[in-house]
């Protein structure tokens, strides 16, 4: 049940994400092909399932939301695109294919980057049956998610950490940025677009900010424990990089019991729903399961 | 009068620029100053003083839509870090002073343009004293003018044009997107914000496409004949570059008088105006002067 609304959903993503590609104007075909290379190539479109499922919870019509649902993955796909550069973390394999740049060229990979996150909000606006004032909030949830306060600080403070140990509190600050901060905008989002209440947005929140982090203690499990060829990156990446992780800040025992814990701290943030919740309760047990 | 209104509402436009960086929360400090380097480094402000100029024209208020002003700027100096990186032009001057990643780094500077983008959509939904719906479509046209359809667009022709004999056809639908478009919204959105008739808006939008035609062959013609110190860029660059402009593609005799007959069909554009749209007539005569 579980597993067979993740595929429907999933695929209702990547057919609108192709849609909404489509229903862009463009003065340059090429520019719109290397956008739709990165976007249409794999992932697990968490973040629009997420607004989806967390609209699901309040008003069961989380597909109505899809324009701003596919608008957060094609965020998160440009700063794959710009975090993939040499001027960044230099990668040349992504999901098993090749990076944007490695194929366009690093120019075009800048400007396919920029394009995506100007697309995004572009799509946003796209969004019906909404209030245009609710709209509006949501929007600005998710620049300010996405910018300095959270996506775009947190992949800054990376930047600063490269090669050096850095602590607990200073690792927490960075993933809260890098990506808590979108995991908690869609969350947000989708509670917002559907009416939620402040009661049932406030236990969302306190769902989403420990999605966000049990999501990346897996990660980090995953680096050193994952299998290569389902994760489609090199595993033990972290440890060759000296990049500080949950598991080099703790032992791999502390990590997973921590993860553990962060998952039952987000399955119970959801007490106050019934039924209707279920497939966010799923949906951090089967992050989280990845790494056994 | 007309240097004196220039002057004052250039200054408003810096004292607002620094203001919305102040009131963004960030989580980390670095990145915004890269930011506020390249922001707050001069520039003539023109898309903030054509929306608010516009705004004017319709109903004599334009300074009340400083966010969305400033939100323009914004999206400009992103476009101008991203543009001078080593992978795109590899400029390391811009307005007589170090680009962007000569005093950060490439990856810093490529995080700050993100960041101003994202922080642009940020600042267009502090804009008080609009409908959420008009506000909405200010939004969304925006966002297409800064996307495929417009600058990412004409940045991507410009990147394929590189070394080759463009024709006048390939280089107008560049120079549309690459700055037509922008100077485009910023009047257009001025004219939306401020309730403008289909009459106005489309007279308006027939001034836009000339100014922004007016203001590209003016910068062709300097790259020629400007005084380097003025200009704070070598002279002679689009030569050297091979780049096609609309002086190697026309004389600058033709070039000249082109220019001159764009600025007179959009002076023309303004007739159905009287004197509220006085400041729009100089502006554009203003910038053509700047090549005689």
């Amino acid at each position: 049940m579980f597993e067979e609304k993740w595929a429907a959903r999933t695929k209702l993503v990547e057919e609108n994400l192709l849609h909404e590609l489509q229903s862009t104007a463009t003065i340059d075909e090429k520019i719109l092909q290397a956008m739709e290379y990165s976007l249409m190539s794999g992932g697990k479109r968490l973040r629009p399932i997420l607004l989806m499922s967390a609209a699901d919870a309040i008003s069961n019509d989380g597909e109505k939301f899809i324009h701003v649902a596919c608008a957060l993955e094609m965020i998160h796909t440009y700063s794959l695109i710009h975090d993939d550069l040499p001027a960044m973390d230099n990668d040349d394999y992504r999901r098993g294919k090749l990076t944007n740049h490695k194929v366009f060229g690093d120019a075009t990979a800048i400007l396919a980057g920029d394009g995506l996150l100007t697309l995004a909000f572009e799509v946003m606006t796209r969004q019906e049956d909404v209030e245009p004032k609710v709209l509006l909030r949501v929007i600005r949830e998710i620049s300010t998610a996405a910018g300095v306060a959270g996506m775009v600080g947190g992949q800054s403070i990376d930047l600063q950490s490269e090669g050096k140990q850095i602590n607990l509190m200073t690792l927490r600050k960075m993933h809260l940025g890098k990506t808590g901060a979108l995991f908690l905008a869609s969350i947000r989002a989708g509670a917002i677009l559907a009416g939620a209440s402040r009661e049932k947005l406030s236990a969302l929140t306190k769902y989403a900010e420990n999605f966000g982090l049990a999501f990346q203690i897996t990660d980090d499990i995953l680096d050193v424990e994952g299998d290569e060829k389902s994760l489609g990156k090199p595993v033990g990446s972290d440890a060759k990089n000296g990049k500080s992780t949950y598991v080099s800040l703790m032992s791999l025992d502390e990590a997973k019991f921590f993860a553990e814990k962060t998952v039952g701290t987000a399955v119970d943030a959801l007490n106050i729903f019934g039924s209707e919740a279920d497939f966010l309760r799923e949906l951090v047990k089967y992050l989280i399961g990845r790494s056994k």
